[in-house]
């Protein structure tokens, strides 16, 4: 599959940016230029402006790009030394050019490393008078060929971006925007952006009452509430269930190590800036809190001999990790300070290699799959053939890499091939699943590793009676359970499937008086098996009207409600409503849970 | 229930600990006695001997003390000045006495506060010449009234002591013995001590695979080894259903959290000796590792209004603490720095405080029932009346602590009434169980809590629209995993019951054609049901020996192995051993499924 950077829509969208600064120049006389890339859903303009700018004006500019684009305007890229570019940049005649708006362009002009080549791209058309409009911009490029291209696009909102992202520097005004190929898509994205924020995942965390932040307990550290705490168990159980099927050993590790335990990791030395600060007991002891678990796995794996019939070693975690994400980074449970990952660990002979591979991949798509997230596609992190940071023989990432493609093909899984995209230590495979509304979310990794097993000297004894040092892979299906619950909530829009639901049944018993034959239901049923896990149900037993429990039951997304009143206590039936069907009559408890089942 | 220090068993060790001081000063001239206490299962005496003593020495000392013990010396009460007292300990005619011994007890003399009765126990008897033999001895006392009464003890074992345990003074040898009523008591005392090295959890942790430690991950934080891992999923899997059937809920709360926090909890004003290094990120923001769950579950109630047709909130969390044990402190697993509460927190009114109290209490029970630990009594930590350091109203504590009584005596619960052991913030009820070999084991809590709801203003609107203040209860049935998970480990010497076992179910193909069909059973078993949980289920697929197989399955304890050969493929049976029952024969799935639930 092609990268996004090598797209045509990625061109589409750096033209698109250029159109805006052009309107820009031809509305706001005395704006400066600075930087307008393509970005993930869109593209920007950094622009500093003579007056300030409102979101008001954008209606404006965007007209103004339409009627240039529509102007059919070639789009020419034109090399030139820095002599001749330094002379264009201050060129008073040529729109968007001038000493008076040339500032950050000459500032971006000397960044540029000699001898790389510097470029413009032109924006020509000749009027039906036969004068030549143009305007020019400092650019690598590459671009569409012609304005005319830009037909399906939108500036969405403005933002406050310091020049070169210093907060030292002057704030410019950002424009963002976005473009598509053509006016359906623009259609389906805005669309998709409206539906997004209805089910944004923190609005509906907080009204499904899955989580909770608190400033007293700190950034970045998400409080569960009881259905979230639910929705976590009935996750992690399910996939360490799946997990211990296919021969994976569960552990539980320390959530803080002595620091000797880093230093022999790397950790210490490569990725100390996202640890928190070190707890120095005295002189010859402190501790860290663990970024990661993997060399907790390693203590375990090399705490006994291990012969080659051993292994392959899995050794399974759902292991809370910390790590100091920058305030400014840190997003809700998409991207926490502490969270757990789905984490395993396994220590396999390189003649496992591919299978092994092939059964991590295996596990992912089952996963994926059980959760109701069927559009997803792989990309594969591979050596950058230039570079020599990486560790391990070279016929050994031969072997990794052949392992990851001919498991994707295998597994007929689309993937792209990201070469300079593996670790220092070995190459890897990312998951990126397309949502509900088409977005695409990194989700799962798993990653080939020669240089941990090196670091601590693991071995086993090969069949040769010789010691032989295992491969590590690192792997996580979910990624961390935090992120995979916000995009499972905004997937479902907090209408999780029947298995994965905190409360799958809700019992409304009608008045005070059916409230005991109401809790008594609740017990019964809790015995009852859904899933290889207890049915989980509660009861609402507030004094408030059947319509009103009921409203609040179909808000809160229950997949079941059972009605009890006089008749029901009476003829030893339940009233059933299905979240997706409504009303499904008066039923038996065998008739309901054969429905629960079916 | 009496407490331990009242008891005659205590007396009797106390003047068991005399003998031993007479005995040594008898064939030990020159040692020099410093002091002799009952403890926990006997008593010892850290005397400062001339010479090194040797373990080979006890015997004749023991031979010594039976031989005074014979002698019938009454054991008499002295109460003397300070100027009486020191005149008797230089006088070197009494046994024990003299400038040339005196040097611990003087300094003990010194450390009586002015005041305060100084007593001495004197052990005299006149012989058949009418002479008068004594031994004296510097002490508070009480003791039974004659040696006559020491029949059942015995020497122990030696270890260094520093005096006043400072490690600046001089070591000085401490001889540990025990003492019992009968002899019966001594006899089974000791059998019990035989038997409790080989149910040693430590040992019984690494040969079943339940947890490890490494030097380099740190002291006292246990890795639960793939066994371990599964037990403790086993064994928060059950409390948890069993909680949430009684109204609890779960939640997760993070591991770490603002200093802020707690500073408001009062845990870093209180507690910090206990809690590891603060993490300091900057001025205005530094992070604690938790030493309890409490403010995480105070912030989830406070973060929504509370009506009283709200209350009771139930919060409940498997949370990971970490408490700075000093090193000397620190035992495998039983006390760990970092370990995991069964913690729940109750917001109730004060109306529903006797009726939550019972309701906890009855878990409890419930709980360790379902452990097969029967044999336990409460101890109830009240106010003790002389102090006022106590928080809260009078008349609150008054309904707590008849809150507490009266839940012991409506459950039957067999309690002592321990003045003076509650907590500053409200009265307690620990639960002590006994084991199978007799020993007393400190495990669950329940504590109530006028305190922290105070600090965090926690509010609910009552009846009349006002609000109110909730009373809190902490309680944690377990106590913690970890420990629960020691004492359960030497409770069953590792043959835990069928619900409890990691593994429940081994299989054992016989050669290696066999693996094939071996695997195919273990995925099927897994997805059968038994006590709510999946099956447990493994495979031995080495190329060993049937017989070796058996034997090794055996010393893991598995209850169930299902052997697989030809006849049994071809017959679609099993063969099947029982752990306790030995081989009950060939059998259907069928037959060995309903062998497995019956």
């Amino acid at each position: 599959m092609k990268r996004y950077e090598d797209s045509y829509l990625y061109r589409l969208r750096h033209s698109a940016a250029h159109l805006l600064a052009q309107a820009v120049t031809e509305l706001f006389p005395g704006a400066k230029l600075s930087i307008g890339p393509p970005v993930e859903n869109g593209f920007y303009y950094d622009i500093d402006f003579p007056s300030p700018l409102k979101e008001e004006d954008l209606p404006r500019i965007e007209a103004k790009m339409k009627e240039l684009a529509k102007l059919d305007q070639r789009i020419l890229r034109q090399e030139v030394s820095l002599e001749e570019a330094r002379k264009l940049i201050l060129d008073e005649t040529i729109p968007g050019m001038g000493e008076a708006v040339a500032e950050y362009k000459l500032q971006l002009l000397d960044a540029i490393p000699s001898g790389e080549a510097i470029s413009f791209y032109d924006q020509q058309r000749t009027d039906r008078e036969g004068t030549l409009h143009r305007f020019m911009d400092l650019c690598r490029g590459p671009h569409v060929d012609s304005t005319k291209e830009i037909k399906a696009f939108k500036l969405m909102h403005l933002a406050g971006a310091y020049w070169r992202g210093n907060v030292k520097n002057k704030q410019l005004t950002r424009i963002y925007g976005t473009a598509f190929e053509t006016k359906e898509e623009l259609e389906q994205y805005l669309v998709n952006l409206e539906e997004a924020k209805k089910r944004d995942h923190r609005i509906l965390g907080k009204e499904l009452g899955l989580f909770m932040f608190s400033a007293r307990v700190g950034t970045g550290l998400p409080l569960w509430l009881p259905k979230g705490a639910t929705l976590r168990h009935v996750m992690t159980d399910f996939l360490q269930k799946e997990q211990v099927k296919r021969g994976y050993e569960p552990v539980v590790t320390p959530l803080i190590g002595n620091t000797q335990l880093f230093i022999k990791s790397g950790h210490l030395a490569n990725y100390r800036e996202k640890m928190y600060p070190l707890m120095a007991v005295d002189d010859d002891e402190e501790y860290a809190l663990k970024p990661m678990n993997c060399p907790f796995h390693i203590e375990i794996y090399a705490s006994q001999m291990r012969s080659y019939r051993d292994l392959p070693v899995r050794l399974a975690e759902f292991g809370t990790v910390h790590r100091f994400e920058q305030r400014g980074e840190v997003a809700g449970i998409l991207r926490a300070r502490g969270f757990t990952q789905d984490d395993a660990h396994l220590f396999v002979r390189p003649d496992q290699l591919v299978s092994e591979f092939i059964a991590v991949v295996d596990l992912m798509q089952a996963v994926l799959k059980k959760l109701g997230l069927t559009n997803f596609r792989a990309r594969v992190g591979t050596k950058d053939p230039e570079s020599d940071k990486y560790v391990g023989h070279d016929d050994n990432w031969q072997a990794a890499q052949s392992a990851i493609e001919s498991a994707c093909q295998k597994l007929d899984l689309a993937y792209e091939v990201s070469p300079g995209d593996a670790a220092f230590y070995g190459p890897k495979l990312d998951l990126i699943i397309k949502d509900a509304l088409g977005r695409d979310w990194q989700m799962g990794t798993v990653q080939v590793d020669y240089n941990l097993p090196e670091r601590f000297e693991l071995e086993y004894t090969g069949e040769d009676g010789k010691p032989h040092r295992p491969i590590m892979i690192h792997r996580a299906p979910f990624g961390s359970l935090e992120r995979m619950i916000g995009l499972l909530t905004e997937q479902y829009a907090g209408a999780f499937p029947l298995w994965m639901a905190p409360v799958q049944v809700q019992i409304l018993p009608i008045a005070d008086r059916h409230n005991e034959a109401a809790e008594a239901l609740r017990v019964r049923l809790m015995d009852e098996v859904y899933d290889s896990r207890p049915v989980r149900v509660s009861v609402d037993d507030r004094r408030e009207t059947l319509g009103k429990k009921i409203r609040e039951a179909q808000l809160q997304k229950v997949p079941f409600m059972l009605i009890m009143g006089d008749n029901d206590i009476e003829n030893g039936t339940v009233g059933v409503r299905s979240r997706e069907k409504g009303d499904l009559g008066a039923m038996t408890m065998e008739q309901f849970l054969a429905q629960l089942v079916g």
